[in-house]
């Protein structure tokens, strides 16, 4: 039987609109009806929008938050990079077991669930047992993140990653990547053992993801876009200046060039980071259609460098955001610095916003939920046929006292933050009140024991 | 009679120590003992730390957030700046009464508190009535700001801006600045009413502030100098590199190169933003001993640039943050985001932390607390003598699970935020639970009336 919606005001895409009925039946949107008032046995809610993709996570991630910030802990009296950080990283990949994996990612999914992501693109590269040997099924630690994604409720793009190599030119992987390998003979395999995973799991997607340019030889990315097919297909690529010289050394071009000039990018592509390129890579990757995947906070905590924004925005290409390491979870966070790193740099402001008259946070929700949702198969926007993924705020917040609606986003993102986040709904069920998630403290001292179970 | 707080675990000067209770009587800390359980009838907290100082406030410009992010709103197809961003600050200038003034700041102090701040400096320019003339009482707007901090529990520095001219030279002030005028015939007049405004206020502390080298003349800045004294001399200087320009111009040094020949700086001034600065300068500042008062979120939202802090951490300069223009309150986004905006800029990790084993978040929270408390005449610290002015946080926070303790600062800052922080104690009186502080409900609907008479 369909459900009723009630808002007061609803962010649908000509922009906010009073008093709108959303009809809710499956999961989805099947009815809008505005200037309405609501009828009894509505559910209500004051203000009411649509929840963003995080289009790049590694959930497990979240269990080095915080631990990664003291300096030389790696590599002694020299300078702290995002390389010393993986290294430690990588000493933590051993103790993670499928269980410890569910209670990480289950924690980690209802934190972006509380900080405005109803979607995640989980770039998922542990495949392997701690010695490296694969496990009786291939997809045990995808399994792992089906069942958080349910238990969570959060909608789920998986992303299998191949990962055969170190670095350019086809290098065998380091033995502290054994957990990662997923290569020719076995990738087949792995990708439709997580089809399987997903079976169950209302509005999952599958699509996958090279690691990166270090991690394939052009052979091997060929042969997963013909895999892909129109399926999301996303890639590290241009994190870091150290990757880009290596890609140099190797082929004469930088990373970005060398993809646009050898794989068919186009708009189910997502490249994540992209954070250095000439303003030729820029252009060429805005006119591809592909999403740039942009990750301020983690990108800020590693030290990777700023996206090249204003060449990119004009030239009309499309971007979201993703929480990556999760370090911190937060949906308004990563749209506010990726403002504020632009103006930072620039030293002007409304950066985002291109044309006199718009709004820098509608600008950057508008664009973010597109693109995210684009990169990850799913849907964004309050719409007939999209995926009732919602999240209503707080009217009593202070930061929206008198605001006007146009400048609503304005005052969310960059005045109140995550603060004022009330509900999220996902595919219609409400899984967040009050800006906690109703299986918050069972999930999160689940989350705490295992924690200390890994790291006795 | 003495009231007792037991923790599990507190922050004191030498690191964070098991089972500590403290003595607070008249709101300061008379007693610690370390390594002992608790008492019957003593309030508890699982782990206690002490408070930060917020060096730099407009309350205000609280009524204002999130209202200036639409492009060209000021001036059209331009690009938007700083300057823009002032012109709609003063357009709302106008509106404000006392007690406006005192619903906006009272809302701003709470949520200081709620942020993590237990003091704040008032950098307070908005002296006059409307039209120009003086209020009756001079420190009409000051004693808004006084009542403000008295309801809301805040420490208070009181800083009574010295405003006369608009630009070098001794420019006149534009029309538009008529409420902030107070010159060499008002001043001490003004700073008298100021110190009556506080008398009854527990912990208050009067200082002064020239508003800028553009509002002063040399002769004026040198008496401003001798009336305070010792107390706390505040100014903005180099925020924005038109006003280097001028200052070159005018003089032929850059604004804190003059100010360094030309004014006693020492212990007691903070110069705030000190964003563009020569290594020469960074270095003379460093020396002084004068705090530099950063203000990353609203340097960001101004696209003002970033401060070249790795020069000024080797010399030892004291710093301490800000929320300024009260876009977005939280201490703990303003010192993750100074690490940040470091990190981005030079490409590493772990700025803040200057040595090999430290811990960038205890670094951050150290610094920021001893400069916080050095610019305002307040203190810092769990430690005898000092204000009883401590924060709690939630020990089932997930992004404490499982943390050592000489990283819960960075885990804090890093992956919580504020989300981990349970209590609020100013002078020993408890006045945020939860996260909540105990009058929000009532400051916040006074606030959101206010805010609609006045924007009606």
């Amino acid at each position: 039987m369909p459900q009723v919606l009630h808002a007061g005001s609803a962010l649908l895409p000509q922009g906010w609109v009073d008093q709108v009925r959303i009809t809710i039946d499956g999961g989805l949107i099947t009815g809008i009806e505005t200037g309405v008032a609501p009828q009894p046995g509505d559910e209500r809610a004051a203000l009411l929008m649509p929840g963003l993709s995080n289009l790049h996570s590694h959930a497990f991630q979240r269990a080095i938050a915080g631990r990664g910030e003291v300096r030389g802990a790696v590599r002694g009296a020299g300078e702290d990079s995002f390389w010393s950080w993986r290294e430690a990283m990588y000493r933590f990949v051993p103790r993670l077991d499928p269980e410890a994996m569910q209670a990480i990612a289950a924690l980690a999914y209802i934190e972006m669930l509380e900080g405005g992501f109803t979607r995640v693109g989980e770039f998922h590269y542990l495949h392997n047992a701690p010695d490296g040997s694969r496990y009786a099924d291939p997809a045990a630690m995808a399994r792992a993140l089906a069942e958080s994604a349910q238990e969570s409720g959060i909608g789920l793009t998986l992303l299998p990653v191949f990962y055969a190599h170190a670095g350019f030119g086809g290098q065998a992987l380091q033995a502290d990547q054994a957990r990662f390998l997923s290569a020719p003979d076995s990738f087949a395999q792995l990708h439709g053992a997580c089809a399987e995973a997903l079976r169950d799991l209302p509005g999952a997607v599958l699509g996958l993801a090279p690691h990166s340019l270090r991690a394939v030889t052009p052979e091997e990315l060929a042969g997963l876009a013909a895999l892909a097919g129109t399926a999301p297909i996303h890639i590290h690529i241009a994190e870091q200046v150290r990757e880009v010289e290596q890609c140099l050394a190797w082929s004469g071009q930088r990373p970005v060039e060398w993809l646009m000039d050898h794989a068919p990018v186009a708009a189910n592509w997502c490249l994540v980071h992209a954070t250095h390129m000439t303003e030729a890579e820029t252009t060429a990757l805005a006119a591809s259609g592909a999403v740039a995947g942009l990750c301020p906070v983690t990108e800020a905590n590693l030290g990777d460098g700023l996206f090249p924004a204003p060449d990119y925005l004009a030239a009309g290409g499309a971007w979201g955001v993703g929480s990556d390491s999760n370090v911190k979870i937060d949906a308004f966070e990563e749209l506010r610095w990726f403002e504020y790193g632009q103006r930072l740099a620039l030293r002007k402001r409304n950066v985002a916003a291109l044309h006199p008259g718009q709004s820098t946070g509608a600008a950057l929700f508008d664009m973010a939920g597109r693109g995210g949702a684009q990169a990850l198969g799913g849907s964004f926007g309050i719409a007939l046929g999209n995926e009732a993924d919602l999240l209503s705020l707080d009217p009593a917040h202070p930061a929206l006292a008198a605001i006007q609606p146009e400048q609503r986003l304005d005052a969310l993102i960059f005045a109140a933050g995550r603060s004022a986040l009330d509900g999220v709904w996902r595919r219609g069920r409400k899984v967040v009140s009050g800006g906690r998630h109703h299986a918050r403290d069972r999930i999160a001292a689940r989350y705490a024991a295992a924690l200390r179970r890994l790291l006795a």
